[in-house]
């Protein structure tokens, strides 16, 4: 367990530290890769996820994700024991992720006074607030995700190259389903940076939007489990 | 065949939700990854149609393309009972893989104001209309394709390898073959989604193009067919 | 002989095909992929170099450049019998690959008055005219794809991993290299395209720059066999 | 020794050649490749990693940075003895690619006038001057560097495999965490061209920044080391 437990938190810390980072890169001020636009920010997170992978992939499962360590164990894959201990990991890795990102830019943070450029650089947004589309867009783009890792269950791959198609699943969903709500679609990739968000003695920053936070908490977990039930029928 | 049937509905559904999720991504307004440019809509649907074969790949051939599946047929590659069967599933994936585009970016939608953008998230239509040259670019574009697939088949990859060549070739066709009638190369990924487009209550839609529709049904076929053609002299 | 012959002829078709298509979709007007900027064209050309590669490779060892065909005879890899043969079939597969693509863009061509971006389309030109740079930047480029080829024939990978590596080398040269004189790189990618731009009746075509046409014969020739001799010396 | 020698000099050679190219074509006046954007450069940067460890990794270890060798000299993967004459292979082998960049980009450097945008085509220099939080900057991208490197070597891959995700980390890197130094990561990588900078006779030509220089050789050593203890301790 221990090296499971130390796997999902440095896969996620990893996770977090270049998902987030290339996040601040693009909207924090004065750096040189602003504004590098939507095709810069969805290959950075799916690089991210396939160096998260890689770096806890000889220690654990690799989900670095709640929504996905649910999933798998109500499909039986995983014993219900470790879904806390995991959990814990993962709000562990993405809380030091996001902390690091902070330090990395320190002063670009400074020097930025767009408050919802400095929160969008630690969690996810809605383009228009709407709990009832904003839930279904989560809901789908981790559909995606699960149904998507499911499948590649199905070939006989490498462990790298798993790492490498989920990295391209990644950047297909960022691309195609995450012009909404920014695709959370992993609670701990959006509630840990977010409370990072609010503790940090940041400069010029304003609240972390705790009324939206429930949603990519919540909508992963439905998107995951509804890829498990779909998967199970077919 | 139950399975075969449910894989091409599948896959092409998959296909179809992200391959139409980009466009709508990128056309709609308000949307986070609006306007990300034609490299960005490429690489999207590359991704699309390697994620589609990955679902489904491992229940059927993933065609994905009645174009591909009549000349596999024509080729003596697929028994032709299985033909109709393949394309009323790839009908029906494209088609509902439309409709959660639609759900996806529902807000998006209600704001928009332009119906080209909004048929465009739908199906494909030409940048200069001209039946004779808008069939040949069509026709240029799917004999690429099913020539690039007639080709791979001589190399002993593994089946996830043969995704991922697939997806570059689409990424290929997009970037150089595309730019005329924003490459189809496909007839149900064209008129399924078309046909949503006719029946959804979307706000703001304008008419669905029925002129042009027939085009990115034969042409495809006739392109998939000279592939299969000129591959056999060689 | 005969199959190598179609071999480096459909092949090299299929690299101009895609990686002129490319540059067309770019500077022509009205089409979707105008303007796409300098990371989609070498992207494109990468692409097309990896399709050239897998449509060909299992017919002949998919030179599709008299400049690689001429380093492989120096070093005693193909027999002096095989060049010619070799070269003329390059040489029809480029100006024939030319052809579909100027049928492809059509009306594009007809109403596109910018006559240096036609010729863009067929064939490379220098950033700043100078004969000696722009021999040094070819010679350089071309060292580095031919010096990459030799050193991949090192490793134990699959043929289609070999056209994927090469791909992602032109994509680098493209990038890195490709900002003086456009990399041609290959002498039948650059003056088939142009023999037919000379011919065909395209609309507010200007000259086809045979002042210029010599240096990416020429100096591709030398850089491939610079790093045929560089290579044998480690 | 001899070949490790010559894998590590021509391996930088080519990583600067390339990597410092794709800078030269964007910064420069009047290349094709002018302001391609910072996507461009960090793809232009991880395929000259990848090609850098090709044209060298059946040779040498491919290390191409000082920072990685000292670092697996401390983790007992290298003899000490071979340290020095890989580091001087190294910074031979960045000074000459810098020094070929410079021919091959020769009109352009000459017609520039930008001193920033000349020096920033040798060597990296931060966003915000500050020493401090540069040093912790360069620290965390040669520890993901060499954290990822270390990480891979679990996976039984192949080598052709392993020179493909470390183009991908440095992709990443340069993505997520380059925004505010330029990620040097490298000693050799920056020294090396600066070196050149300061010695050859570039028009227009500024200062060489030798009061930052010394963080680019500092910083990377020591996150390498960092990576080292903390992969150890896990």
């Amino acid at each position: 367990m221990g090296s499971e437990f130390i796997g999902e938190l440095i896969g996620t810390f990893i996770l977090v530290l270049l998902g987030n980072g290339i996040v601040a890169g693009n909207v924090l001020d004065k750096t040189k890769s602003n504004n590098a636009g939507w095709l810069t920010i969805t290959i950075g997170w799916g690089i991210a996820v396939t160096m998260g992978a890689f770096v806890s992939g000889y220690m654990s499962p690799a989900h670095l994700n709640p929504a996905v360590t649910i999933a798998f164990a109500v499909a039986g894959s995983l014993p219900w024991a470790s879904v806390l201990p995991y959990i814990a990991a993962q709000m562990i890795g993405a809380f030091l992720g996001s902390v690091v990102v902070w330090l990395q830019y320190k002063d670009h943070y400074d020097i930025t006074e767009d408050q919802g450029a400095i929160l969008g650089s630690f969690a996810t947004g809605p383009a228009i607030y709407n709990p009832v589309t904003n839930m279904i867009s989560e809901i789908v783009g981790t559909f995606m995700l699960m149904f998507g890792i499911l499948s590649f269950s199905n070939y006989d791959t490498f462990p790298w190259a798993g790492n490498l198609v989920t990295g391209a699943l990644i950047i297909g969903i960022g691309l195609s389903l995450g012009g909404t709500t920014g695709y959370a679609i992993n609670p701990a990739r959006d509630l840990g940076p977010r409370i990072a968000h609010a503790i940090l003695p940041i400069a010029n920053k304003g609240d972390s939007d705790w009324k939206y936070s429930w949603i990519p908490v919540v909508a992963p977990i439905i998107g995951a489990l509804l890829a498990v039930g779909i998967y199970g029928l077919i």
